[in-house]
């Protein structure tokens, strides 16, 4: 019998009327035979409103009074889930995170798994029992809570999956898919039915919202074949794999879709002396205060000097730029910075083979009239910034030169048979 | 070094600015040098609200889920109240009752504390944290989260205090000490400077709402000293102990206060057929259905035939009715009982020695025209129970009879400067 886990985010179990709604998937799906593990977020606004009342009560609150507090809020989810199955008929039992076995280690706010102890649940699934798991969090050797942090649950979710030799994980959401881009900027975006675990894991940290990165590389270290699915219908949705599925696949599509992302921030060392240690002497003081850096792009050396440029969060823009300024000086330079950026990505695992789609995407920004501020490339993405008020026309521009909308529908419906076969 | 234990109840903690005013109150305590435990109750109306939602996705929710779901509400103000003390410079640990050492055994939502562990504590208090402790709940044998139902965070105040050898427990509450009956009915209701053990679980037993009697009897049995406050201010309230300082007391106050209940169903089998086992016969079942029993007379028998009548809790009413009916036509009789009933108690140590004073009680109810429908006895009380509509004006008569509203003032005002030698 097959493990199946489920993952159901906060927006789908935001009332009680959703949790019901919620209890009636997973009771379907138990009926089909397979063992369910189901993976709950905290309801709706409830971890905002429980950091409001932490913000009342203190202007600094510890990281670890907070995962204590936050974690409350996947616990209240998961026992509702329980009762509601249990109303249903449905034998159920709900675990907090230490419960189900998960041990972590690391920083308060930012654990990371470094065990999963999954004793108790394969016996509870022994035993007939759909299990419930509160997602983002687990237990450190203190025998305190901690909480994943960012992409909290998908992370769960996938991780327990890889622990249980689970068939796959089903990623439940309030959208039905991961769409070529942004469907309220480019109504013909079209849901993309199966995806490749680096597609998705480039597209998720370029700006695609569904599933956070970090779960979609652990469901590639692992082998866990991912599906994002809509919480309110029954469509296929997406299928994220690293499988012979996808090989058929990758002969046909190179793009696989167009993110954007509005939280950027350039900065630039203008005339800088350079040498060997130039870009740790820049990177090292934002590296131990825990500030990303994304694109970054070097100029190169004239007479000695040369610039570099680099994007960092909104949020980081005013540290990295105080400590930015003081590097520049010190290098006979000076730093300049500008917020209202944003950036957009061609992501697709074709492009290492076709370096024409760099140049298409060129094009048909310089088409446009867009000025690319800065750009990079991987082996699997292009990304430009540009001005913040370009980005939507910029997204519909490169849907339509890639040909997005124009992938032959039985292709969408070759897959959708195929999922049910994984 | 003295460890004192204080707990804070929902109404002290239910917003996040009672929350800080409780963080100024414990960081007081703390700078006069003693250690500090604290424990504290759900913020405000939260087990109500998440107990709605139990109902709204559940005809019956599981104990084990309902106990999962409840314990989140404690464990939420743990770690706000950790957090406000941070705030005030003080340092301060959150414990949930597993990680506070609390093992419990029993049935969800009634648990009894099988053990305490508190090595955790002590180690927290020794590198000089304030602890403060989830009231209500522990871990079973399973690992699965438990809550000891009716009065447990006052329990869990006064078992920690006992497990850790505290020199004392103090409740703060919405009131400033036990009252020698009922304020709003009585305005000249005094507070009680100091109580036996016996008297206030007698009080509590019959109506006073302020202690839960659980954990005045865990007090008695492990000599816990139990002092009632307000949390709103910095008077002496009330001491429960069963110290020397009661003993000097005795002498002098021999009634130590009048409480009353209005939730009293009444139900009488008449005219059955007595001989040894009836009683049994007559409340096993009720024993077996959970159905507490309180005011028990049995009339004589006369030629074979007696009356047996005794109260319930109104929410006990009609099942109590359905299952004395049987009974009563099976012994020959019939069973007959009235929902519109209260009862009025006098609590004191002293009345055994005296019992002129239950003959007082029922003088002073009859000069007031209030009808005695049955009576009970014990060492320290008398109950009677009367029409609800007479228990005010009972209430009244009777504090007015045994003279509450007189005791010399330098009674309490000794007792106020003997709260701090202890």
């Amino acid at each position: 019998m097959a493990i199946v886990v489920q993952k159901y985010g906060g927006s789908s179990v935001a009332t009680s009327e959703h949790i019901k709604a919620v209890a009636e998937k997973v009771g379907h799906a138990r009926q089909t035979g397979d063992d369910i593990v189901v993976v709950v977020s905290a309801m709706g606004k409830t971890t905002d409103r429980l950091l409001r009342l932490a913000g009342e009560v203190s202007r600094d609150p510890s990281p670890r009074e907070i995962d204590q507090l936050l974690a409350t809020g996947e616990e209240q989810s998961v026992a509702l889930l329980a009762m509601a199955l249990h109303d249903r008929g449905a034998d159920a039992v709900s675990l907090t995170g230490p419960q189900a076995g998960f041990r972590l280690e690391g920083r308060y706010g930012s654990g990371v798994i470094s065990e999963i102890r999954p004793d108790r649940i394969h016996d509870l699934l022994g035993e007939g029992h759909i299990v419930i798991v509160a997602g983002f969090q687990g237990m450190n050797s203190l025998g305190d809570v901690m909480t994943l942090g960012r992409g909290g649950s998908d992370t769960t979710a996938v991780a327990l999956a890889a622990a249980l030799g689970a068939e796959r994980c089903e990623i439940y959401t309030d959208v039905d898919g991961i769409y070529t881009t942004d469907p309220r900027i480019v109504p013909e975006a079209r849901r993309i039915p199966v995806i490749s675990f680096e597609e998705m894991a480039e597209m998720s940290w370029r700006g695609a919202k569904v599933m956070h990165p970090r779960a979609v590389e652990l469901g590639a270290l692992h082998g866990v074949e991912i599906h994002v699915r809509s919480s309110f219908d029954e469509g296929p949705g997406t299928v994220i794999t690293g499988g012979e599925r996808l090989e058929r696949l990758e002969t046909r599509e190179t793009v696989a879709g167009i993110v954007h992302d509005y939280d950027v921030a350039r900065i630039t060392l203008n005339a800088i002396r350079t040498g060997p240690g130039t870009l740790s002497k820049v990177f090292t003081p934002l590296a131990e205060r825990g500030i990303s850096v994304d694109v970054v792009v070097e100029s190169g050396a004239q007479g000695g000097a040369a610039d570099i440029a680099f994007t960092v969060k909104k949020g980081d823009f005013e540290e990295t730029m105080r400590l930015t300024r003081e590097v520049a000086e010190e290098l006979g330079g000076a730093a300049e910075g500008e917020q209202d950026l944003g950036k957009v990505s061609v992501v697709g695992t074709g492009m290492l083979n076709r370096p024409g789609y760099a140049a298409r995407m060129f094009r048909t920004l310089g088409e446009a009239g867009i000025p690319i501020r800065l750009v990079s490339t991987s082996e699997i993405q292009v990304t430009c910034v540009i001005d913040a008020g370009n980005v939507e026309e910029a997204v519909r521009r490169l849907h339509r030169s890639f040909e997005l909308e124009q992938v032959a529908e039985e292709v969408a419906e070759t897959s959708q048979d195929g999922r049910t076969d994984v």
